[in-house]
């Protein structure tokens, strides 16, 4: 295999370290949190600088008409389609400098290196920095990748506000993007060949492996419900438990059933009750109504069917036999999507090559990448998360980690722009 | 027996159905809601027109300093201690019209009915309207009972404030009394020698019992926790269930354990969990901490307390297995206080002279004849609450009811200023 000169690579990946800490800095806060909401002054400040800095690599950088920037290393053999790297610039609110960012700057700093190194690839290399991911300040996520693949036109973005009550479509305006919002797919593309992403794994099964890399074999589907659970509010005092139709005691049955047969399903199931409210609730009055979101997940859609099916015919149950009306609300349901094998077979190729223990694993988590792997083939590159943590200041991976990722990042998509993969279709 | 008058007894039933209604009307709204907290104006202008009420059926009228009103028919045997009878004037915010002033108005009436029929009575008897027992304005209940008992004093109102930021004293002085805060217990009484309180049951049990009267043997013992359950908060997508500390999952399991303990144990005891919050609830996020209350409640302070010792305990268990950290907060306890066997045989043979079914049955609320229930023999009546509802607009005893309960409480405070008890103490 090819041997990247590594003095360099040793350059590229110090660089890479500290433009992450610099693309912290917009929308920073003195405590380590970031904050960077779609179309907001940090936000745009980022994906200028952004492009800055791809044109400094020597990149062709320019962004689409929803935001999302592209940076572009041309091949000489147009025959090829694209191979896109990158992930999503905008951040949750107060959260770290790694979700997203890590993937946008190992994106943008390999492909500096392999242009740096050997120049003109035979099929073009591109890196994204998505405009929006995370659903932070409107109510839709995806809004990047989602019109980039066409899963999400213009439309999507009708009647939606931000907290401050200003319109996507102002957002949009305000921040210099789309003003003419009659065109449903301006930032449609039909041309890419393949999707890769390198992200923060999000969780700690990689920490808890001892696993430097994650690959991922797909993205979990996800099925979330509002459940309602409805039954007698009584003064806690003067009604006798046996004349009680309590419906706090009804939901605690529920969630105990979730978990006790999620861990009997066993991975990579899981399903989760993340929010409960006890309506009017207070310390002596029996809970009239309970109101708590359940959320399943799994990589294979029928066996997240049969097991939603299973626990909900039995949360019906539960509410018969207790006298206790139940109403439950799908609001979400998205299929598991699978990455693909051959991109996935070259991240472990690269892991063997540099010797960082690798682990297949599902993501639980949504990504860009999911958008992807429905329209071309996509795959991930997963980093480990130093106690599972994101979403907060308090998001971690250490430099060696972000290091070993990204060397393994350069060498994927070195095949794919210029080795092995690099003649072919991928 | 001694037969009363019934067409006059007929009509003073009718005037006290009447006086409920015109009760209501301070503090009252379109929606049959009732609302009079303390010192405020419709509370100062309840207090003041009652005071002439009681005038007018021949009482000696008077507040005492916090404004507890009370009105005497004094009685031709100044060492017979008097008998105490009434209940409170104050109202939760949104309240029904009888709880509470049921018996302020039943209490009137019949000493307004027997100072008609019968004249001076050997014992003195007095009505009494107290200020305050819902803590619905400043975090604190009983303030009426409390004074008048010597359990609260006026170092009790010190720091309390209302949701407006006004103090207790500031209140007190508005609406015109109390003005010298340095005497401790400027309301104390200990010279009542019975307590006698007629009011709403507030729960649903002598309406499914199908009896007209409840005969109160205790007002249950109290102990209120607050439980705080901490565990990890991760992501729900990307945490495996073996992975996880899931605080609602172990608060789940301790509020099916309290409701299947309470179930084992059996009446009289209850325990409810009311509120229950998950910190930070999120869909897609494993609780890391949940807080919940614990109530307990029993006519038996020894079963209770082995109830909430073999109770907490498996809660630290739970929380033990699962790696969670629990925290258990006392921070009510209140003894149960065993209502006067004495009274409580003149209430039944009350309802036997009427064919009234009685029913004797814990008090699961708290009532000012508990703070009585301490220094001198006290008793309670309650009449049927339709549906169990109270604190509500909706809170309703029929007509024929609380005539039926106004007819035992004459008949039983006949006995103890006129007939075969108005001859030695209580």
């Amino acid at each position: 295999m090819t041997e990247h000169p590594q003095e360099l690579l040793t350059a590229y990946s110090g660089r890479m370290l500290a433009e992450l800490d610099w693309l912290a800095t917009f929308g920073g806060d003195a405590e380590g949190g970031v904050t960077r909401l779609l179309y907001s002054a940090p936000w745009l400040q980022a994906q200028m600088a952004l492009m800055d800095k791809m044109q400094e690599l020597g990149l062709t950088a320019d962004f689409d008409e929803v935001g999302n920037l592209f940076g572009k290393l041309k091949g000489s053999q147009p025959e090829l389609k694209p191979v896109l790297t990158g992930s999503h610039v905008d951040t949750v609110k107060n959260g770290g400098k790694y979700d997203g960012a890590y993937g946008v700057v190992a994106s943008m700093m390999a492909l500096g290196f392999l242009k740096a190194v050997y120049g003109t690839p035979k099929r073009t290399l591109e890196v994204v920095s998505f405009c929006e991911e995370e659903g932070s300040r409107f109510p839709l996520a995806y809004w990047g990748s989602g019109h980039v693949t066409g899963a999400l036109s213009m439309l999507d973005g009708n009647g939606l506000v931000d907290r401050e009550g200003v319109t996507m479509l102002e957002a949009m305006a305000e921040a210099g993007f789309e003003t003419e919002p009659a065109r449903l797919y301006p930032a449609r593309r039909e041309d890419i060949g393949a999707y890769i992403e390198i992200h923060i794994e999000q969780g700690g099964v990689l920490e808890y492996k001892q696993k430097q890399i994650g690959v991922v074999t797909a993205i979990v589907g996800q099925i979330r419900h509002i459940v309602v659970v409805s039954g007698a509010s009584n003064h806690a005092g003067t009604t006798p438990m046996t004349m009680r139709r309590d419906a706090l005691a009804g939901a605690a049955e529920m969630v105990a059933l979730t978990e006790r047969k999620a861990l009997g399903e066993g991975e990579p199931l899981v399903a989760t009750v993340g929010r409960l409210e006890v309506k009017r609730g207070t310390s002596n009055v029996v809970p009239g109504e309970v109101e708590f979101t359940l959320d399943i997940r799994h990589t294979d859609a029928v066996a997240m069917d049969a097991f939603r099916d299973g626990l909900l015919a039995e949360f019906r149950e539960i509410a018969e036999q207790r006298g206790l009306g139940i109403q439950i609300t799908e609001h979400l349901y998205a299929l598991p999507v699978a990455m693909d094998e051959g991109i996935s077979a070259e991240i472990e190729a690269a892991c063997d090559y540099y010797g960082y223990p690798s682990w297949r694993m599902p993501s639980g988590a949504g990504h860009d990448a999911q958008l992807f792997g429905t329209v071309c083939p996509s795959a991930m590159i997963f980093v480990p998360s130093q106690g599972g943590i994101s979403h907060s200041p308090k998001e971690y991976t250490s430099p060696v980690e972000l290091v070993n990722g990204f060397q393994t990042l350069v060498r994927v998509l070195y095949q794919y722009g210029y080795g092995g993969k690099a003649d072919e279709d991928v």
